[in-house]
């Protein structure tokens, strides 16, 4: 019996397709003994795209999209000096339009100094923790206006949404990852002195839901005091949950002190499989080395992982991570000469 | 001819007193051989005296502060477990409230890494930087509220409100303190792909105010990239200039990596001088170690050398500063004995 597994891939832009290319091959390695039939299907969408067609993603393609187990997502965006492309847009209209869409709610990044990386922290310690960031609402949500706009009278707001709803569901999330951990802690991150009506409503659900998960012990910082931490102790972290926009700057920062965010993977996941879950690199579509078999293929392949362990081949994403962690045990990552492919294949070899 | 300088001080909570007498002691130093008269006010607020006394600060109080030529703050707040105390009460009623109704626009904060000090950066290079925090507006406003609060339906909401009179003064004033350093750049911190309204606005705003400093070059960093930058190469940076939020986040990961908050210094500072400016170290009260002589004074210290340079007395402050930079030079950071007031007289002894 063989069962298929329809995986919808996204490469976008700059280095998106070299590196999703490396984690393709990955997945077709990772599934080969097992007795899932891999169905990939190509879109092209992303800032080139967008110039070619006009196009950011389209109610057809997002039905489509809707039709996959799962997809795999490179990376998108303009280079930064590019004028032709309004900025924010390939971002905000494709890439935050397919979390909110597909009810991406736990956004999930796990953030590992692996042996033999260097940290950019003289005493980084074990750092072995995951960020479970909301990705459907907060400062996200794209709500907001602009008043008397390019007078010296405007006035620009930006709304942050919160619900009871879209919190609980994601600090359930963050709780029952932590009782499945050895030392099952929960950190929530956010700013509860300053934004009170927000930070009320995730300490109050926290502590509800604390109560489903007595194994489970928790503790709370305000977002400025995590990242002393996350720069003095960052051993001290497990699991952290925290709202979307302290999320996007607290992953950032693990990446970086984790040996840089071209090791961190990251999965947009539905955790109600009401619509398919998407597997992502923290990393940008860097303009300025695509195309040259720089960039490092590893983060697309982490996340292929957790493509795997989502879609229920929770062994087939050992074996890549186990791959990923020996090739990059012996890497010199200061001198490492190696292609985009090279590196793909070094980590396949790893696999067979 | 002696003129006075009158100097409120609010002791606060905590650590507040112990570091404050010592930076009140560096004050009177530092202006014995100047040509003013120090007169200074004690005023008695914080958590303490809310608890005593349910007030957080009484219009009176402010009415009587506003008379003075400049605040010195020590720290606010109750200790984390204090139930007592309505979680960030004083803070938001004290602290924020002062920097609102005086107009704090200019949230001042150096981040320097001494000589001799060891950073938590196994390569920290010449860490030698400002930001320059929007301190009246923003996500911090206090605006938003609960809907149906406590149900399965509750929504929360938290509006950040910003406005071109209150980013240009605080872009206009980056600049200026840039075109008033040897490398000239600012760096805007923002998050204009997600955040359009307000992201658009400091754009603008930032490309405008440019204009009239030909000679500062700019450029720009979303917040999640400005905190790798802020890992791996915090040299990059000469003056910052973000929002409220924003720089809450980075100035604290700046105090860490420059060697902790305890050297961290600030100015809440009203540049039209329509009210008082109000200069703080960036810790906070730290109950945990409150009247064991065991907080280090140099953030109060470097505080009050801020004061001295905004009330007109730039030979003043600088001879502070080189004080303290003499006695961080002699310490071993790892083994620095000395109590609180050992630490303030030392600085003292240094600057006489
Ligand atoms: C590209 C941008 C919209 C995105 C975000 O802010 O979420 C990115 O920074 C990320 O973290 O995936
Ligand atoms: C105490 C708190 C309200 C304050 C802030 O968020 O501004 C503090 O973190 C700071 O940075 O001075």
């Amino acid at each position: 019996m063989s069962e298929s597994l329809n995986i919808a891939v996204i490469p976008g832009d700059g280095i998106g397709p070299e590196v999703i290319a490396e984690a393709v091959k990955v997945l077709k390695k990772a599934t080969e003994t097992t007795d899932v039939h891999l169905v990939l299907t190509n879109y092209t969408l992303g800032a080139e795209h967008w110039l070619e067609t006009g196009e950011t993603l389209p109610e057809e393609t997002l039905a489509a999209l809707r039709k996959h187990d799962a997809i795999l997502f490179g990376a998108v965006g303009a280079a930064p000096g590019d004028t032709r492309i309004p900025s924010g847009l390939i971002e905000r209209e494709l890439l935050l339009k397919l979390r909110f869409s597909l009810d991406h709610f736990v956004n999930l990044r796990p953030a590992k100094l692996y042996p033999g990386v260097p940290s950019p922290l003289a005493e980084p310690g074990e750092v072995d923790f995951i960020v479970v960031r909301e990705g459907t609402e907060g400062p996200y949500v794209g709500n907001g206006g602009v008043l008397r706009a390019g007078t010296p009278h405007e006035i620009a707001t930006e709304v942050s949404i919160n619900t009871a709803h879209g919190v609980e569901r994601v600090v359930r999330d963050a709780f029952r990852r932590a009782s499945e951990r050895t030392r099952k802690h929960v950190t929530l991150v956010h700013k509860h002195n300053v934004l009170v009506f927000a930070g009320h409503l995730w300490r109050r659900t926290v502590e509800a839901v604390a109560v489903e998960f007595p194994d489970v012990t928790h503790d709370y910082l305000h977002v400025d005091a995590a990242t002393i931490f996350m720069t003095t102790n960052p051993s001290r972290f497990d699991v952290i949950v925290t709202d979307n926009l302290f999320g996007d700057i607290l992953t950032d920062q693990a990446g970086a002190i984790t040996g840089g965010i071209g090791l961190a993977a990251s999965g947009n996941i539905n955790m109600d499989r009401t619509a398919p879950s998407m597997f992502e690199p923290v990393h940008g579509s860097a303009p300025d080395i695509a195309g040259q078999q720089k960039a490092d293929p590893t983060a697309a392949i982490l996340s292929a992982a957790l493509l795997l362990d989502h879609v229920g081949l929770p062994e087939a994403a050992r074996r890549v991570e186990e791959a990923v962690e020996s090739d990059i045990a012996s890497r010199d990552e200061m001198t490492d000469p190696r292609t985009t492919a090279e590196i793909g294949d070094a980590i396949i070899a790893a696999l067979a």
